[in-house]
């Protein structure tokens, strides 16, 4: 059910973007209840030009590591559960592939269970 | 009003990326009350390493031919009408250009009319 | 906080995505309340046959230059706020690049400011 989109700078390896993405769902899986097998994301290469942003704002020291994640889920989320998805996000991409936590950004845009269709044209989580 | 992202495998011809255009539309229109002539699509064509989804979650065999279809529109649509629209997506893709329903994943974001300004900064939709 | 997904023709300069960049941001500051320094855009440049936009739908004439600028904010904005900040980007995009108020199309995604991590896994906008 997430829908993970992942921009990151251009000609990074696959493995780097491997654990890109491993960081992120391994976050959602543990602290936001997400199934471990329900894992979908998309990985958008940047070009330093069609990437403008602040280099400090929120406190931050941001390079051209910069890596914006947008997570579309189910609405339910609580305010204590996303700190915790936040956190443990940028604490699994310090470790590996090592993004600085000044280069991750994140936004959550939530939607309705019955939003969603995995396949076959079915609403698996509708009511 | 819609506004449709559809990420599809690179490499696709112009005939099918506007044949898959054609039967997400064609069902919006025919289902879910939108008018004809209300049509804005962008395709992103994904080369395999940049998409990572699971094979099997909800009950399905996916393809490197996975389809990931992003709607947004506008709020109120019924549960009964989100449902009638997956199947008619699904159903008309099938038909053209031939996409397995296993591969058709669909995620809905809606928002309030007034937040479309289609052009000339007015906001048509506005009450 | 806005992040700003902005499509636009392949091909444009620099300078081009720039002055785009520049009129989308300067409206979100100048009528939305928007901080100077609270920037983060993404350009997407887009080929022809990647995009199929009605040429006509809401009173326009479209070119090629069409320019779809996704717009994800916090919840809160009154309709006043967002009928100005259309018409302040297509004011500003008549002016600099130079893009016809026809090929101005703008949607607005609301989230709540929780849903922001900007740095460091914190969530700066969280009550």
């Amino acid at each position: 059910m997430p829908l993970v989109k992942i921009h990151l700078p251009k000609g990074k390896s696959k493995e780097y973007k491997r654990a890109v993405g491993d960081g992120v769902h391994h976050a959602l899986v543990k602290v936001a209840n997400v199934p471990p097998d329900d894992r979908f994301q998309l990985f958008f290469e940047t070009e330093p030009q069609n990437v403008i942003a602040d280099p400090n704002y929120g406190k931050a020291q941001r390079s051209p590591q910069l890596t914006i994640i947008e997570i579309t889920f189910n609405l339910g989320r609580t305010l204590e559960t996303k700190k915790a998805l936040y956190a443990q996000i940028v604490n699994n991409l310090g470790a590996e592939p090592g993004i600085p936590s000044d280069d991750v950004f994140i936004n959550l845009v939530e939607v309705p269970g019955e939003n969603w269709s995995f396949a076959h044209g079915t609403a698996m989580y509708a009511p």
